[in-house]
């Protein structure tokens, strides 16, 4: 079976999502009938799913449903992270869902992506008023830092005792040199997932993912079973790119990611270095046009920016009769990529000041 | 060497208390020198230690030193209990040193010993009272329940990363099949130990315990001194004597403890049921006398009732000389225990009206 760390994908890692689909033995979104008319799936970024066809019948009915996701507090959030986020968003939006969205400063400090607690907390923090920036409705979202909100523990400690070392080893394949608390964190993991239902009673429970997190989400369905709740659905994203190709945006490739804390200035230069699907010169690809699904730069365009299939389509189509040149496309993305972060990093600004009434206590 | 498991004792195990400082590679009692001039030191009933020698220099040159202990929350606490309590409370009159007591409510969970967090809960609160009512000095005594103090999941989580699954295993001899909260306690209770000094810097922490304990004290000690801590030192209780003999009072041995809230009538009458170090009749005993080291009871007058030494040698020499019989000295005790349980558990009542102001937030 392809081992995917949930704590860690290189780069460097080729991705066949069709061959996940199977190897993990979910369902390819495909077979979700009456999808939600949203650009992830359109487009295809949401490729897999368990139990989402039942997520959206729940939806539907107006029966109670919640969503979940939840980010690691290495660092600022980036494009990738804003890509699933958004889905989120979009969801919440469509069927007035309550959100919870939980940051891991506990993990981003056990598995060494911070140098001690504090800095975790501080990444915490700002990754907070990220999410109150990124547009959730706040008056149905809520936001939960592990050091802040510790009763979590409470809840882990309860679900526990429902697996043995075993199962987690099994899971996630550590070694025993890993410290306890990698070892304890999968179960951290698995009471955030099934604390809207803790808190609420049982129900349908989204939790969109990439599918480095699977394995989390495969703990907390067979525990969720065991306690008497419902198993979580949840949607596989594809990774959004790294800006100079290779699988996955990442905060520990230097130069593969845009992070939302990043100076609009710098953050426009950066598109300019991103993978184009074009030729060597300018009259080459006027000549053979470029691959628009090799350009990240397009990528970018059309998982952030821009809505419209049709208007997506058609640049594709001037990209590859060379219509459209890279300098264009990458000025495009540079333009929305820094007229967006000065407006998001205003609205961060803002939610920073009284940033504490939207966490969890 | 001898494996004592911290979480179950047997009753029947038979404990060489010599042994077992050779094999933990502690040292006896009687290396101290200044030893408080108190019974629990006096007459044995502490048999050994780890830098308790430091604990008291550092104690009368008048440096911050402070001592925690803490108990099970499996049921209400028995006089072995007391017996290892009364040490600390004696030690904090001696020295007026600040005492935090920790109450692991998540580890009867993870243990299976209480059947949900809510009755580990509800018996944790009672022994808060029962803490209260044996007669610390409240205004230098701290009392912690992990479920309702939960940031101490935020100390183990920074401890978890300075040491690794597999030392957990040499200490503890888990084995895979237990639950992740069982791997993950002995972090929980590291904190506990280290938490005077993550609270008010590097001092002198005096942890008593009863000997299978000591697995929980090895491993704080390795971790203190990894994050420039002071090595808790520690002081090894004898356990005190099931009611009919046997290595150790048990919450989980019925009939072998005489627990703090039981009715003082039902107290007294389980002392006559406690065992003797008598003869078969009463003319035999006259005539050959018996065997005060044999007798429960006068253990148990010795641990808790009889302050005086020379009162406790004259009673256990009138027995030897068959001069005090089995019926007088076993009502000597059921008076006391009655005396002590009503004056005690009228204490508890008026603790638990205002608990939650001696409980760590």
């Amino acid at each position: 079976m392809t081992h995917i760390d949930p704590f860690d994908v290189s780069d460097e890692q080729e991705i066949d999502y069709q061959r996940l689909v199977k190897e993990f033995g979910t369902q390819p979104i495909s077979s979700v009938k009456d999808l939600p008319d949203y650009k992830a799936f359109r487009r295809g970024f949401v490729f897999s799913h368990r139990d989402f066809d039942k997520f959206i019948a729940a939806a539907k009915a107006k029966k109670r449903v919640s969503i979940l996701t939840g980010v690691n507090a290495s660092g600022s959030l980036h494009l990738g992270h804003k890509w699933t986020l958004d889905l989120v968003i979009a969801l919440q939006k469509v069927y007035g869902i309550p959100v919870v969205l939980t940051i891991s400063d506990d993990e981003a400090y056990v598995t060494g992506k911070v140098k001690d607690q504090a800095e975790a907390l501080k990444n915490a923090r700002l990754i907070a008023a990220q999410l109150v920036a990124l547009g959730f409705d706040m008056s149905k979202t809520k936001i939960l830092i592990h050091q802040q909100y510790t009763r979590i523990y409470n809840l882990a400690v309860k679900l526990s005792t429902r697996c043995t070392l075993n199962e987690i080893k099994a899971i996630y394949g550590f070694d025993m040199s890993k410290n306890p608390g990698q070892w304890f964190y999968p179960i951290v993991q698995a009471a955030d997932i099934l604390l809207p239902q803790e808190m609420d009673g049982p129900h349908n429970v989204l939790v969109p993912i990439a599918i480095d997190q699977d394995p989390h989400l495969r703990l907390a369905r067979d525990i969720a079973d065991k306690v008497g709740y419902v198993k979580p659905s949840v949607v596989h994203m594809r990774f959004l790119r790294g800006l100079k190709g290779g699988s996955k945006m990442s905060k520990s490739k230097p130069g593969s990611a845009i992070f939302l804390d990043e100076k609009p200035e710098t953050a426009a230069k950066l598109c300019n270095q991103a993978l184009t699907g074009g030729q060597s010169t300018v009259e080459e690809q006027r000549r053979l046009g470029g691959d628009p699904e090799k350009s990240v730069v397009i990528e970018y365009l059309g998982a952030h920016f821009i809505e419209d299939d049709k208007e997506l389509d058609k640049l594709k189509a001037d990209y590859r009769a060379g219509k459209l040149l890279d300098g264009e496309v990458k000025k495009m993305l540079a333009d929305s990529v820094k007229k967006y972060l000065i407006d998001f990093q205003a609205r961060v600004k803002l939610a920073e000041k009284d940033i504490d009434k939207y966490l969890m206590k």
